[in-house]
């Protein structure tokens, strides 16, 4: 099943990224977006269309960013505020802006105060969606960091043995330097399936394996099928035996990092979408030696993936690898998007009349 | 498979936990270990058993810890050393310590540090095995901080695809402090099951469930059935299509956070057992309010346990509630240690001219 994720070419128009940066921003613009914060939100769209994470890219999200700036659910300029803040740490009220263009700015602090006392913790509470949480973790490698991005979001997975959702796909991601090897980044949603890419199995009308979803009264569905009308998402694991009270205590740890600590209430309780968000940066410096960290990381990815393959599989991947491969490719090539997506950033695009060619 | 893992009364015998501790820490001075590091890790054992969590108890773990004193592979009196440090990092060599008496040296580093800038992590290199993880974290609870611990150990899981083991079990706790209710503790390996669960299946002839364990040539073993001979551990989930990459991510994320990050070498390369570990603490004071924070924790960890249980399933759990209730029950009636146990430990006690009546 997990074949189907990637798009079908036929039906695909490669656009550059420059271009596409661009249309994105001038869209975030004329949803109320200063000039600054659109651009950045653009880039962190179009990062995640480049690294070949559709799910979190512009086909994907910006519809319902749009959407969420035209009902007034989402904020274009919100006043952020530092309501508590020590050498180390410091808790933001994000005012419903989208934590998209928030993040990055919580991740600068939180590298700015790396610099100082070795590590930095942000806290986001009352935020929205923040896109690919890697590209937040990825902005500490440039400073010789670690960075580390954890985002909760409403409630779609069940805990283990429950039949209702109260927990997010709360993602966690976590960025390290190499040197002549792409960086380590890890990025992953504590379900066993991101909800989205659900949408694409029941327009494809795909096969899903076993306990991947449960049905509507939360039993697991344990043998392979076709995707039912109602159903919930589970941890990672699925089941009990295959260790799904460790995606749900995860999921759980999220939202204790996000929205108890920032003092807000948990993101998977209650009944609308709420965000909260955490950043860290880990000054490798301040640890160790940055030349000696980024070699022996080259030597310890290089080894991972010179891993003798187990039978019927090509290579063993770490996390970042397809990514940085993807980036290469669509850098060159452009973006594969939807004929559909395309069709509707030229709307976009005539009715806002912004002069951009597709 | 799970209900294996329960201690078969029949075959126990109780033992209270402050014999317990008393015997336990005669042996750690037998083996050379000075008095107060030697009652700390009697303590870190006893109180592993007194959760329940026996597989990081006095029955599994002081043979090891006594071996390896005796083979001369763990350090009694280790020259423990900070090597570099900055307002809220430390990186500590632990000049091959048994980790369950340095991890809470560089815990309490963390807090103080913590109270001043709002978090402390500590990195230690060079070390042996540090116990249940979750000892160490939950040391930030009484100082009303969330905790943080990890270890990378070893070699015994396989990369998603891969044939060969690379990684270890390297497990991950998280606690976090409530106010009426049972703190929340998290402590889980990455990989789907625990090595030494394991050994208990074999010992038993259980069935193990499909998708748990691979073959010697690295198939994973899709169906149900005895344990074969040889196998590999895998990463939480299990297969790919389970989310399998996801813990193999976090295995190397420990593995970037105990090693890489303290100056090390992966502990899971290479051809002798390695530990290294990190620990962490964050000051909910510093980023919103402690009286706050516990009441959510309360209501939320309530409305989780709340949470309808699904077809067959008789309650939902939370992280660190079994412990609680295990350490509630063991507290009063002793700790059901294994008749086979108590005879060394007596043998032990004898040997070793320790006064003490099991």
């Amino acid at each position: 099943v997990l074949s189907i994720f990637k798009p079908d070419e036929s039906e695909t128009i490669r656009i550059d990224a420059p271009s596409l940066r661009k249309l994105v921003a001038a869209i975030f613009e004329r949803c109320g977006v200063p000039e600054d914060d659109a651009a950045l939100g653009a880039d962190v769209l179009v990062t995640a269309d480049l690294r070949g994470v559709d799910s979190h890219g512009v086909s994907n999200m910006l519809r319902n960013y749009v959407a969420g700036y035209n009902r007034g659910a989402i904020n274009p300029r919100p006043n952020i505020k530092v309501v508590q803040e020590r050498r180390a740490t410091a808790t933001i009220d994000c005012d419903l802006g989208l934590g998209v263009m928030v993040a990055p700015k919580a991740m600068a602090m939180a590298i700015a105060k790396a610099k100082e006392t070795g590590i930095g913790t942000v806290t986001m509470r009352n935020g929205n969606h923040l896109g690919m949480a890697s590209y937040h973790a990825m902005l500490a490698l440039e400073h010789d960091m670690v960075g580390m991005c954890m985002t909760a979001v409403g409630a779609s997975m069940l805990p283990t043995f429950g039949s209702e959702p109260r927990l997010g796909t709360n993602p966690i991601a976590i960025a390290a330097p190499a040197g002549e090897m792409h960086p380590f980044v890890l990025d992953i949603a504590t379900t066993v399936v991101a909800g989205n890419k659900l949408g694409l199995v029941r327009r494809l009308g795909a096969t899903i394996p076993g306990n991947w979803i449960a049905d509507g009264r939360g039993s697991i569905i344990s043998e392979p099928g076709l995707l039912p009308a109602e159903y919930k998402l589970l941890p990672i694991g699925g089941t009990r035996e295959m260790g799904s009270h460790k995606g749900y205590g995860l999921a759980m740890v999220v939202e204790i990092m996000c929205s108890l600590l920032a003092g807000a209430e948990p993101a998977g309780i209650g009944d609308r979408g709420r965000y909260n968000h955490m950043v860290a940066a880990y000054d490798i410096d301040a640890f160790s030696s940055v030349p000696e960290f980024k070699a022996r990381m080259d030597q310890w990815l290089r080894t991972m993936e010179a891993t003798p393959p187990a039978p019927g599989h090509e290579r063993v991947l770490t996390p970042g690898q397809l990514e940085a491969e993807a980036e290469v490719e669509r850098g060159a090539k452009g973006i594969p998007l939807h004929v559909e997506v395309v069709e509707w950033l030229r709307g976009v695009a005539q009715e806002y009349a912004i002069p951009v060619a597709l």
